[in-house]
């Protein structure tokens, strides 16, 4: 026998059962991103390597999987670096296209394409796969899906409100309560920068300010004085290390620390603004908090920033976005503001499952088996198998005349409830006998209280 | 300004309205096959390249995208072939992962890495892309995507009769009555061949007798004969020139013509089970037909042969299948039979939009848009936009407070047919005027009729 097949590192197979649990999730976020007024595109798999190549760093240009040109590829390869065996620099002449490494650049590159079809403010939501070459470990993997709602064209701070509902929604209706909306803002983290005077040292200082809870104040002062913040500066923002309370208190502390800074109350402007509206409108799951450590993609974005974590699970953030200013710049269309927020399907799909918060219903398998125990017997129970399936209802007969024993054991493994019998006698009579394999309960029945009990089931 | 952004050839972007369309009909395909018992599995979108090449044959390995080993792939590429400048050979030591080119062979290694933990029959479906590096040209892309059901595990002919039953039921649902569903079988072909006494002329016979519509009887023979088919071989055959009436009588027709030959005798009883259950059963609005020219996979397939041709529309075939013996044995697991068939989703949806059979309904655009007219206006809105969207209904709030005009005309442009205002004087009396953009009708409403008017129009 040949060696048993395999698949690529850090890619997975998904069984019948992932596959029905992923697109419970999906479906669910596809719903309210549309409720919400965000409309779907696609795009390519892959794209021109110019489109995403330089768009993600140094280290992102090394993640992406280039696709090999069709053909004589050689016979286009720089002769040059093909000399010097420099793999990195020959890449452009033997490769033309690239896979996706996520949804935001191929959306601006599809913004800036189709600008004059689009309707700006333009809303829209993008669920597909992007492959990184990243070395894969638990929970990191090489092709995923990213779930992406975004909108362009738009200076408002509505569609930063209508994003922390969206959130809420969409966890909501996955039943997940107490999950934790953290916001910040850019030009907040601006501020806090400019008063202590480092605008250099700012990730280094809420980093270590993020710790104050696992090295205690004494632990986060030293860290900082070891980055090379100054004591002094460090005095000037001491309320940071207390900064307890609702979101409002916090508005109001960061008030008097930032008032010196014009872009830090720019930025407590804006998240007032937000948060005073998620507050009036309510949240039906989610709590929105301040969070002033908050600074992921410092770089990207210009105002408001968004995390999210689950509640009662250690799974970091199942969620992240924010607001940036010039997306489509990279692309030539320029003053395109923008803002939106992604979900972690990967790791949503792992808190459901550890909260045992994935309905039963969510599941592609039939509700009964028919057993074959012949041809007649077969056609008999493939016309009721037909009106049932009309009525929208999942059932399946075993093809094959094997023996009871195992077609009993199939329904078994295949976790399928009900099995339905046709023998000699029911054909006589015309009705059908069923067994719930679960409870060990047995009816013998018409077609019209077999659908009934299956509809009822269902 | 840069150049503007293009995506790579043979590929395609889709716009919020085509990607509502083709899900519109994904959906359909998906609870169909659910409805019929076959079970959702996903594979990775790139494979081991060894799981791929020599699959296809010589030209299929050709059009396979092979993705570029990351980091210095040149320190393990051969260097004869690099001296050599051997693309093709140089290929397999630089490249280690291909995209996946069609979900029949990635089915076949999944079957036979996860058989332990399958149930066989093992019935599955698969919608994902595929990709292929053919020469772009109309209605032939490098990306597209597959919508598989195939069954494995059994030799049961019921399973033939449940696939066209799935077949005119996907068609119903999708509102495309009249397809037809043309069937043959591998064994009758192999039985014609037989009786001509040339094996190796089979599909110069099939190709040149499907001509006959179109070149008439002498033609065919014409072309027969230029082939190298006897003048007695083809007078052997005579009755396949008028080769008419119901598929009973073509079945009458075959038998008498092929008695000599056990095997074509043996696809005559099968395709009599098949057609003769079919109609116990009955179809919805497909026709099941009898064609001898059927030899789509001819080297593949080795019983019943599947293709769908729509109705009214010239757009070739709109899906095809067949039984397939040995399908893992290429992976080492011998003796699984199989049969599946294939929907063709770029093709379905030209033949969709060509009857006008989407339902109006197919949108993922919002019902209404409420208007911006000021801060407490839009607080005011933004409580009935989330209280409608928790009811599930699809509205939008006009992000910012620009000119009512402007707002009027984002509506139409985005094609949402209400436009609800809240004023000064809705805000004081509590209630929404209401207009439809297409009827110009106008009512100012409670937020309870409101909600009734537009839960009515969803």
């Amino acid at each position: 026998m040949a060696q048993k097949p395999g698949i690529p590192k850090g890619t997975r197979d998904f069984s019948p059962e992932e596959v029905a649990k992923r697109q419970y999730i999906m479906s669910i976020m596809k719903a309210n991103f549309e409720k919400f007024g965000y409309q779907p595109i696609e795009t390519p798999s892959f794209e021109n390597s110019e489109t995403l190549m330089g768009k993600y760093g140094e280290e992102g240009d090394r993640l992406i999987f280039k696709i090999l040109n069709s053909g004589d590829y050689l016979s286009k390869a720089d002769e040059n670096h093909l000399a010097n065996r420099d793999s990195l620099r020959l890449t452009s002449s033997i490769s033309e296209k690239a896979l996706r490494y996520d949804l935001t650049v191929p959306f601006a590159r599809y913004v800036v394409q189709h600008q004059n079809d689009i309707q700006f403010p333009f809303k829209r939501y993008q669920i597909q796969p992007v492959w990184r070459a990243d070395r894969p470990q638990k929970g990191r993997f090489r092709e995923f899906y990213q779930c992406d709602a975004d909108v362009v064209g738009s200076n408002s701070l509505w569609q930063e409100v209508e994003l922390v509902q969206l959130y809420d929604s969409v966890f909501a209706d996955l039943g997940l309560d107490g999950a934790t909306i953290k916001i910040n803002n850019r030009k907040i983290l601006s501020g806090i920068a400019e008063t202590i005077g480092a605008k250099d040292k700012l990730i280094d200082f809420t980093v270590a300010l993020d710790k104050l809870d696992k090295i205690g104040e004494e632990g986060v002062r030293n860290e900082m004085i070891e980055k090379g913040i100054s004591a002094e500066a460090i005095e000037k923002v001491q309320p940071l290390f207390s900064f307890t309370g609702n979101v409002d208190e916090k508005l109001e502390k960061l008030s008097a620390l930032l008032s010196a800074s014009e872009e830090g109350k720019k930025g407590i402007e804006e998240l007032k603004f937000i948060c005073d509206n998620v507050k009036a409108l309510g949240l039906k799951g989610a709590t929105l908090d301040l969070d002033v450590t908050l600074a992921r993609g410092l770089n990207y974005y210009t105002g408001a920033i968004f995390e999210v974590v689950a509640p009662k699970v250690a799974m970091g953030s199942i969620g992240g976005g924010g607001r940036y200013d010039d997306l489509t710049g990279i692309f030539g269309l320029k003053n395109i503001s923008g803002v939106g927020i992604s979900f972690g399907l990967d790791r949503i799909y792992l808190v459901l499952e550890e909260l045992g918060l994935f309905p039963e219903t969510v599941t592609s398998a039939p509700i009964a088996l028919f057993l074959n125990l012949g041809e007649g017997e077969a056609l008999f129970s493939m016309k009721a198998v037909s009106e049932l399936r009309n009525s929208g209802i999942r059932v399946d007969m075993y093809p094959d005349k094997s023996k009871t024993d195992k077609q009993f054991k199939y329904a078994e493994k295949r976790n399928i409830p009900f099995v339905v019998t046709v023998g000699e006698q029911e054909l006589i009579d015309g009705n059908y006998s069923v067994k719930n394999l679960v409870s060990a309960q047995k009816w013998t029945v018409s077609f019209n209280d077999l659908k009934e009990l299956l509809s009822d089931n269902f």
